[in-house]
This record gives C-alpha cells, sequence and structure tokens, in this order.
C-alpha cells in the first residue's frame, strides 16, 4: 500500500478510536445520573425490556432474512459461481454484506441501551434545572450519534483495506440498507401502530390520558419511541452515510491513475467529520439565558464550521486533495443547512404555515388535510430545487478537474451533507430521549415546574427535528444520483465483460428508460401505501387485544391489577416485521421485474423515477406530518378554541394522518430508494446477460 | 399539393361535416323533447344563466390574458422579430394561437348550451321510462363530444393548410391549453367552491337539504357541474387531441421524403377516429332487458372496433400507410381500455377497495383518510405500467420502419387512444346531464319513481366515469412522451440556426437534466395545491355571501323571499379565476426559470419531471376522490351503520377532502403538463440563445 493511503487508514481508524472512547465516556457519565424515583425506575425498566423484545424479534427475522440473501449472493455475485470465477469474492461479498448488517445492529443496539437508560436520568435532572437535564438527553443521544458514525467509517474502511475491491464495498452497503429497512420501516410500523392503538383505545373509549399504566399499550407506545425514532434513525443514516461513502470509492476507483488520491480524500473527510462531530458534541450545552434549541443548533453549526476549516487545511497540506472538491462539499454542507431552514418555515409553530393550518381546522377536519396536503406538496419545492442546484454547482466545479469527476463532486457533495451526520443524529435521537422523560417525569410525579422543564426540552426536539430532517433527506437525494453513478459502472463492468456496447447514459427519450422512470415513479407510493396500511392493519389487531386484556384481566379498569404489557408488544413486533416484507418485497421485486424486461437501460430510468418521486413524497409526508403535528399542539396551547374545541378535534384528525405519513413512510422511502439503487447495482449483471427488450 | 394529401384533407373536412351536421340533428332532437313543468323550467333557466355568466366573464379574463400572450408570441416566436426573418411567420403565429382559443371556446360554449337544455327534458323523460330519458341525456352529452372532435381535426387541417408549417401548428396548439388551463382549472375552482361553500352553509349550518332553493349557493353549485365537468372537461380533451395531433405532426414533418404519407395518416386515423365516434354515438340506447351502464360501455367499445377496422382498412387500401403504425395505434387503444378497467376496480363500489375504505371510516375519519391515500397511490401503479408499456411497444414496433419512426410510432399510438374521444366526451359529459336531471326531477315533484330512474341514469355515469378517466389520463401520458420529442425537434432547429451542437437526448446522468427534472417534478405538487387552497379561500369568500344574504334578506330563511343567487356565481366566477392566474403563472415562470438557469437540456429533464411526477399524482389525486366519492355513498345506501352513522361522518370528510382532488386538482394537471411543454417547445430558441449554465 502506498504510504499516503496507511496514513489516511491511520487518520480513520484513529478518529473512529477516539470517536468509541467518547462514545464509551458518554455512557458511563450518563450511567453515573442519579435515578432514584421507583416509578421511574420501574417504568423505564419496562420500556427497556420492550425494546429489548423488540429489537431481538427483529434482528432474529433479519438473521433468517440475511441467510436468503446471503446465500443468494453467494450463488450469483460479484459473478455467478458457474461462470467459474474466483470463489472467494463471492464468499468476500457474503462476508462484507453480514458485516454491514451487523455493525448496523451493534450500533442500534448501543443506541437503545444508552437511550433507554437515559430517560428516566434525564427526568430526575430536571429537578436540578434545565442546563443539567439538557446534557443527560444530549449525551445519551450523542453516544448513537458517535456509534454510528464511527461503525460505519470503520466498516467501510475495514472491508476496503480486507477486500481491495469497491463492488464489494457495495455488498456492505447492501448489509448496512437490509438493516435499515427493517429498523426503519420496521420500527416506524412498530411505533405508529402502539401509538394509534393506544390513542383509540385509551384516550378515545375509555377516557384516560396517554400515559395512563392502565392502558396495556402504554408500554408499547414508549417503546415505540426508541425503537422507531432512536434505533431505526439511527440505521437509516447508518445506512445513508455507507451508501455515499461507498458509491464516492465506487466512482473515485474507475477515476483511474489518480483514484488513489480521491479514495483517500473520501476517508480523510469522513474522519474529519467524524472528528467535527465530537467537537460539536462536546461543547454542546446550555450557557446562562440560552434556550435547548439554540445549544443544539449551535452544536449543529460548530460542526459545520469546523469540519468546513479542516477539510480546508487537509486540502491544503496534502497533494492531490483538489479545492474544487472542498467546494463540492462545502456546498453540499451549505445546501443541507438551508434545506433544514425552509422545512422549519414550514413545520415550526412560530411561522405563519402552522398557524394557517391551525385556522382551517375551524372550518372541519376536511379542512385541516386539505390546507396540510396543499403547504406539504408546497413545502418539498425548496428542497428539490436545493437538492438539484447542489448536484449542479459541485458538477460544474469538479467537471474540470477531468473525465468523471462531474460524478464524484456530485458524491463529495452528499459526503460533505453528511460529514456532520453524528451531531444530526445527536440532535435526533435527544428528541425521544426527552419525550420519554417526559412522560415519565409525569407518571413518577416529578411535580409541575419538573414536567414545565421536561415541556422545553421536548418541544425544542421537535423543532430541531425539521433542521436534521433536511439534512437527511438532502443527502439522501444526493447520494442517490451517486449510486445511479455507480450502477452504471457496474452495468458498464458486466457489458465490457459481456462483450457488448457500454452504456453512456439514460436518454429520457428513449421509451425503456421512460417505462423504467414510469414504474419506478410509482413505487415509493405503493411502498409507503403499503406500509401505512400495515399500520392501520397491525392497530386493529392490538385493539382487539386491549379489548381483551380489559375483559379478561379482573380489577384492570379500576387499576387493581397490572396490565399485561409484553402482549401489546408482541403484537406490534410480530405484525410490523410481518406488514413490512410484503412491501419491502415489491420494491425489490419491481427492480428485478423492470431489469428483466427492459435490461440495463430500464433500470436506470426505474433508479431515476424512483428517486424523483420518492424525494418528492418523502419531503410530502415528512413535511406534513410535521405540520399536523405542531399544528395541533398550536391549537392545544390555546389558539383558535383551545383543547376540546372543534378545532382542536380537527387538529387531531390532522395529526393521526400525519403520524403513519412522518414516521413510518415518508421517513422509510430514502431506505427504499437506496435499497433498490444497490439491488440494481448488484444485480446489473444478471440484466445485461437477460432482458425481454433490448 | 399532393393528390394524395388533397384526399386526406377531403376526408378530413368530409368527417367534420359529417359530425357537425350530426350534432345538429342531436341537438334539434333533444329541443324537441318535451319540457313542461313549471319549477324544472324556470330552475334549468336560473342554471342556464348561471353557466352563461361564468362563461362570459371567463372568455372575457381569457380573451385579455390572450391578448398579452398574442403580443408576446408576435414579438417573439417562431422568431424575434428583431432578428429580420419574415415577420409573416410571427403573424401566423397569432392567428394559429388565437384560432385554437376560440375553437375550443365555442365547442365548449356548444356543450354548455346543449346540457344545460338537455337536463330538464331528460328529467321529464324519466317519466316515460329509463331508455327515452337515457337517450335524451346521452345525446345532450354527444353534442359535445362532436363538437370537440370536430373543431379540433378542422382546425389542425385548416391550420396545416393555410400555414404549411407544423411550428405553426404549435401556436394552435398552446392556444387549445390556454383555454383548456382556464377552463379546466378555474371550471374546476368554480364548481368546487360551490359545492363546499353550499355543503358547508346549508347541510352544516342551516340543517337543510343539499339542493334547498333557499340556499344561496344552490344554484351555482348546478352551474359548477356545468361549467366543470362539461365546459371544462370539453376543454380539457380538445386540448389532449389537438396536442396528440399537433405533436404527431411535428414529427411526422421531421421525417424527412416519407412525411407526406406519415401527415396523411396522421389526419386520416383522426378523420376515421371521428367517424366510429359518430357510429358508436349513433348507436348507443338501452335495449330491452340493459342497463345505462351497460349501454354506455357499449358505445365505447362500438366505437373502438369500428376504429380498428376502418384504420386496418385505410392501411390496406393507401399506399405507404404502415401496419407498424396500425398496430401502435391499436396498442395505444387497448391501453386505454386498461387502465380504464383497472381505475374502475379502485372506485367501483361492487369492488373490494372501496368497500374497505368505507369499513375503515368506522374507526373515525383520520382513516378514511388514510386507506383512501393508499389504495389511491397503489391505484396509480398499473396506469404508469400500463402507459410505460404501451410506449415501449409502438417504440419497438415502428423502430424497424426506420430513423426517427419510433417517436412517431408513441405519438401515433396518443393518437389511438384518443381515437375514440368524441364517445368519450358524450359518456362523460352524459354525467353531469343527468346528475342534474336528478336535482330537478326532485326540484319539479316528478314523483319517486322518475327520481328512481334519474338515480340509476347518474349512477351509470359515474360509473363508467371511470373508464373515461382512464383514457384522458393515459393518453395524456403518451401525448407529452410525444411532445418531449415535439420539443427536442424544436431545440435542435433553434441549435441549428444557432450553429450549436445539437441534442442527442437528455441524459439522466447529466446534473443539469437532473436539476431539470427535481425542479419540474415538484411543480404538479405546487400547482395542485395552489388550487386547492384556492378552492378553500373562494369557498370562504362565499360562505361570507350567504351568511349576509340570511342576515339581510329578509324571509330567506322561511322561503318567503328569493336568495340572490347571481351575487353566489359572480363571487364564485370572480374567485376561480383570481386564484387560478397564480398557478398557472407559477408552472409557466418555473419553466422559463429553469431554462434560463440550465438552457434546453434542462428544459428536457423539466418536463420529463413533471409529466412523471404529473402522472402520478393526477392518478393518485383522480383516484382517491373517486373512492371517497363512491365509499361516502356506498355507506349512504346503508353499508357500515348507513346515513347518520360514525362511518358516514368519516366518510363524509373523505369525500370533502377527494372533491377537489378529484374535480379541480387531479385533471387540472393533464392541461398543467401540456401547457408547460407547448411554452418550453415555444420558448426553446430564447433559451439556447442563452442561458446562465451550459
Amino acid at each position: 500500500m502506498e504510504a499516503g493511503m496507511t496514513l489516511v487508514y491511520l487518520v480513520s481508524f484513529f478518529a473512529v478510536v477516539i470517536a468509541m472512547a467518547f462514545a464509551v465516556y458518554l455512557h458511563l457519565w450518563v450511567k453515573k445520573q442519579p435515578v432514584e424515583n421507583a416509578t421511574i425506575i420501574k417504568v423505564s425498566d419496562l420500556i427497556k425490556a420492550g425494546a429489548n423484545t423488540f429489537m431481538r424479534k427483529e434482528y432474529k427475522i433479519l438473521a433468517a432474512f440475511s441467510g436468503v440473501v446471503a446465500a443468494i449472493l453467494f450463488i450469483l455475485l460479484p459473478q455467478p459461481i458457474w461462470k467459474g470465477g474466483s470463489i472467494m469474492n463471492n464468499v468476500y461479498m457474503v462476508v462484507a454484506y453480514a458485516a454491514g448488517t451487523i455493525l448496523s445492529a451493534i450500533a442500534g443496539k448501543m443506541g437503545i441501551i444508552v437511550a433507554t437508560s437515559s430517560n428516566g436520568r434525564c427526568a430526575e435532572a430536571a429537578q436540578k434545572g434545565i442546563a443539567p437535564s439538557f446534557l443527560v438527553g444530549f449525551r445519551g443521544g450523542a453516544v448513537m450519534g458517535l456509534a454510528v458514525v464511527g461503525f460505519s467509517l470503520f466498516g467501510v474502511a475495514a472491508v476496503l483495506l480486507a477486500f481491495g475491491n469497491t463492488t464489494i464495498s457495495l455488498g456492505f452497503s447492501f448489509g448496512a440498507s437490509s438493516l435499515a429497512l427493517f429498523a426503519k420501516a420496521g420500527g416506524g410500523i412498530f411505533t405508529k401502530t402502539a401509538d394509534v392503538a393506544a390513542d383509540l383505545t385509551g384516550k378515545v373509549e375509555l377516557g384516560i390520558p396517554e400515559d395512563d399504566p392502565r392502558n396495556p399499550a402504554v408500554i408499547a407506545d414508549n417503546v415505540g419511541d426508541n425503537v422507531g425514532d432512536v434505533a431505526g434513525m439511527g440505521a437509516d443514516l447508518f445506512d445513508s452515510n455507507v451508501a455515499a461513502m461507498t458509491s464516492a470509492l465506487v466512482i473515485a476507483s474507475s477515476l483511474g491513475a489518480t483514484g488513489l488520491a480521491n479514495i483517500a480524500m473520501v476517508f480523510m473527510y469522513a474522519a474529519l467529520g467524524l472528528i467535527s462531530s465530537i467537537v460539536g458534541i462536546a461543547t454542546a450545552r446550555i450557557p446562562q439565558g440560552s434556550t435547548p434549541t439554540k445549544a443544539l443548533n449551535s452544536s449543529t453549526y460548530v460542526t459545520s464550521g469546523v469540519f468546513v476549516v479542516l477539510t480546508a487545511l487537509a486540502t491544503l497540506i496534502f497533494k492531490g486533495f483538489s479545492w474544487r472538491i472542498w467546494g463540492a462539499s462545502t456546498v453540499g454542507l451549505l445546501v443541507g443547512v438551508i434545506i433544514g431552514l425552509a422545512t422549519d418555515y414550514f413545520t415550526d409553530d412560530s411561522k405563519p404555515i402552522v398557524k394557517k393550518v391551525a385556522h382551517a381546522s375551524k372550518s372541519g377536519s376536511a379542512f385541516t388535510i386539505l390546507s396540510g396536503v396543499s403547504y406539504g406538496f408546497i413545502s418539498a419545492l425548496p428542497a428539490m430545487i436545493g437538492i438539484g442546484i447542489s448536484a449542479l454547482i459541485a458538477y460544474k466545479l469538479c467537471q474540470p478537474i477531468g473525465d468523471g469527476y462531474a460524478m464524484f463532486g456530485i458524491a463529495m457533495a452528499a459526503v460533505g451533507m453528511l460529514s456532520i451526520v453524528g451531531t444530526i443524529i445527536s440532535n435526533d435521537a435527544y428528541g425521544p430521549i426527552v419525550d420519554n422523560a417526559r412522560g415519565l417525569a409525569e407518571m413518577g410525579g416529578l411535580g409541575e415546574d419538573v414536567i414545565a422543564i421536561a415541556d422545553e426540552l421536548d418541544s425544542a426536539g421537535n423543532t430541531v427535528k425539521a433542521v436534521t430532517k433536511g439534512f437527511s433527506i438532502g443527502a439522501a437525494g444526493l447520494t442517490v444520483i451517486s449510486l445511479l453513478g455507480t450502477y452504471m459502472s457496474e452495468a458498464n463492468a458486466a457489458l465490457v465483460e459481456a462483450g457488448k456496447a457500454l452504456i453512456s447514459g439514460f436518454d429520457l427519450l428513449d421509451p425503456i428508460v421512460f417505462f423504467g422512470m414510469l414504474v419506478g415513479a410509482a413505487i415509493p407510493a405503493v411502498f409507503s401505501a403499503m406500509l401505512i396500511l400495515g399500520v392501520d392493519k397491525n392497530a386493529q389487531r392490538m385493539v382487539e387485544e386491549i379489548h381483551r386484556q380489559f375483559r379478561e384481566i379482573k380489577g384492570l379498569r379500576e387499576g387493581k391489577a397490572s396490565a399485561d404489557y409484553g402482549k401489546c408488544i408482541d403484537i406490534a413486533t410480530a405484525g410490523a416485521l410481518r406488514e413490512l416484507i410484503p412491501a419491502g418485497l415489491v420494491a425489490i421485486l419491481a427492480t428485478v421485474a423492470v431489469g428483466f424486461i427492459g435490461g440495463p437501460l430500464a433500470i436506470g430510468g426505474f433508479l431515476m423515477g424512483n428517486i424523483v418521486s420518492g424525494l418528492l413524497l418523502s419531503l410530502f409526508m415528512s413535511n406534513a406530518g410535521g405540520l399536523w403535528d405542531n399544528s395541533k399542539k398550536y391549537v392545544e396551547s390555546g389558539h383558535e378554541g383551545g383543547k376540546g374545541s372543534e378545532a382542536h378535534k380537527a387538529a387531531v384528525v390532522g395529526d393521526t394522518v400525519g403520524d403513519p405519513f412522518k414516521d413510518t413512510a415518508g421517513p422509510s422511502i430514502n431506505t427504499q430508494i437506496t435499497v433498490v439503487s444497490l439491488v440494481a447495482s448488484l444485480t446489473s449483471a444478471l440484466f445485461v446477460a437477460f432482458s425481454i427488450f433490448k
């Protein structure tokens, strides 16, 4: 290995070690914080046990699923074994795939462990004031952030170092995507199943408060926050981060002679991003007179600033690092921030849109829905423009470097946007921790003042969520363009081998491409629909179980007997995974079917249609959901008639519709896009060998 | 002119004359039917007067708008006048544009005249039985169908004959699109404004029935059915039909030496389609023991069969007519039928989906919305696949003929799908006529039996609407691909003139194309959102007016004084046009902005993104709306608790959300796509001359 590359790997592993050490320190720090209230300890243990139940089942099913996928990979990829190439590459592919699932799973598990032990401590720390309570919540989330980014960088570097082949790296990325599909979409179905069932039976039928322990679904509901928003979100961003790095690596390695410097740059940027996140996380706290929202946002800005400076220094120092690529990465980061701010405009309740939807609710729930759908549609525009413009600028900046660099520039813009993902995840995971803490403070009877502090922390979590969501969708948008570039590299490699003409691009006017686009564009819609219907079906199963418990457990209604929380968790778990699999299969089988009908060109169109409509729908659903959620909160805080008014009833309908939009379908679309992109890249050789048309 | 072409023009004009004569005959036949009931005559006159008010204002604003557009066209197109080419071409362009708006306007006006004089006669004919009543409704609608197709064929032929230049034909098509934008989107806002305001004040606040004459919005509501569903739908299909023919002509004329035979084929197919529609219309009636649904569907099948046979005969007889192109056109027609059947599956209340949504309504309106959105998303898939596959087959069939024929094949598939548009419009316009007739039968006190017959006719109208809607969306899908081809021809002509490199295609991996695609994909979402919000705002204005009337007109509540219906019609009219213009401008300005940023390649991406997301959203919104409408009717017919139950309340919310989806936004997206495609084609020379990137 070249000395430069050795250095880069050393820097990468060094960053990973620092991050892990810091994560361990934070974890120990959290564990040192006191938790004494008996109710809080009890409920928090129930939540932890429930989350573990889900994770265990999920990982068991995932293991079976991965076994099947691994067998297919072994037989077919990177080359069918009957073709008589080196069988070792197929073994490597399987190993890389397994590593991708396992590392992501461990990161998710670590996040859950810390999150479920932070929530009670965060609640009790609120007795000492907002600043200490904030620190517990934020540092609990940061463990997840550091674990995800550390493991993803470690995995990508280790796989490339071990196998020296970027096609095998795609296997690692595919492993991460498989896990993300289960964790994000499965966790999303779980959390909304429990949420909807708990609301329907508790608030509507029985007239008991949201977090009443008599409701058998109440623990499942809290578990859902953790498995959906902590583990699911972590797996999603693990997946995006790995996909961005891997596609940058695949493109870099196709750049020929100078590819090594470019590969070095990918790792260096990722390592510096991790170090910047550590700085951002370490410095986050609430100074005198500040607010949690400011503290969270400032950690994002500190990380971004440090990253821009560090990468500029690296470009200055290292031979072969281009300023143009630095520019592309900086543009990516900047556009991420801009998208976040635009999202904020549409979902923040101090801005006009949320107020308009709350006002429309006065005319009835149909108007809550119509105005939310409309503003949700409009909210997609700035992000779509932002992603398009950043791709355009990155491309134009890097094109002069040489052939193929334009696409590399786009990949590096995605790496830039994702550079601060450690901090982003910390901010995101902070949300469910303080949300749980709020519930625990109420159940543990810590008093009004403490609840008020927990409320403030919780509301800050909701506000910054908009900005972090902007990043993840924007990054997914840029990543998938580079995944399309990756797909073309892979397809061309297969075409060369088959002695066929190379693909030079995907022409929109080619009806084969057009056919693929139309089908690809429909898939995110079908996928989301299946997840939403899955939540619906699963919630009905849980409602039946709750009815059964109230019928059969004597004294439950009076609070004299304890509910069987485990049963509800089991139903949510089993149902989530059962409903998820058909949706995932539809997306994967559609990719394969389009490939067999139209060959590699149709797949190119399919991926692009999938990306374009996927981005549109995920922005629409995430933002509309956030908008409805905050409109409901705005009404509840006393506007437009306040709690119990007609406007409130209508706003609740909006929120219920928005729940699976923003927590199940919307964010799962990113994963769906990555999964089909990787399936396409991995199977491109098969479609080259056989397709009906062309 | 070649003898063959002369013959083709003669056949075309002959078909037009026959169609017009037949339309006049049908109109006179309808006028001969008796209408005697005084209430029916009075109300029907109010509806007619209201529709005329709207049409007059609409045409006045359109005239002003067209004046501005005509001035811009004159200065810039086909070539800026300062460039010193022949100024006469610019004059021709203006003339063609004006002709497009005027012919479409006349066709719409004719449709409204006959529809508003058929409704009362249809109601009274129901006293004699279902068969005579059906004939009045159907023949009233058929006048519109014949006028639209006759005028569109006449206009396209006359413009080409007069100016001999297919670029000028684009001006005619743009005129038709401008009118369609006003008629379809404006009419759509009008009809839903009145519907929503009438329901909100009447049913909800005052507790009076839907068609109670004390409600000042009741006439506006009936007027809405006519201006939205008759005139609007007619203008929409006039536009699609003209666009399909024009783009086939532009592509045919670029095919060089044999272009003449291809141009002849376009006209011949259109003329034979018109003749087939006449046969289908003339033979439609309800035989003993049959139902109106069967009669309507059989007129569609008769027309299709006659068209396939006649075009086969023409291919046999005429030298230069290719069987491959006949195949493409037949595939287009067939796929149209299949899309219609798929739509029917998702929206027909005898099929499972409607029942599922009705059942979900039992859990509350949030579940009505969630399940409707989900199935609406899924319903887009078959149509997307169908459009993609038909483009693929048409392309593959025609590619062997020679260079450029593949795209011509797709254009002819669209012409094939639209060949039976005369019958389609007749079926569609039948709907609002029998809908009005049902209301008139009730107001005129014609008795239970007559109302039952009117109900059966009305329900048949709703059922076949699904099939006809499938055709219009499918045809729009195919037409716009050929419009994209047209755009490339136009852009290349401009590039040749500017001495720049030609465009050979639009590569998805080119970030300029990608940028355009992302923005283009967001536009249908923003456009629909603005229309929906427009309905909302406008309905609020009308609600205020209704409140004012009840406050200020003494005796209105007791039915002793008459409401000021005209004021409500004025509000709906003014508001509809006011809300429409910004939405239209956003679409047009976005096209121009993308062109100035990214040049002709970005526009190619923009159009494709627009088409793909536009098709997805229009299928989603149209089908979800139809689904909610029929779910409500299904509940009202006594299922899931029937009228007044919780499920019914929830189903009403779904229907209210669905109304602007299916009658305003969904069907207007087609027009939006056509408008931006034509704007792009017409302005391509400007972007070639100037753009920031590339």
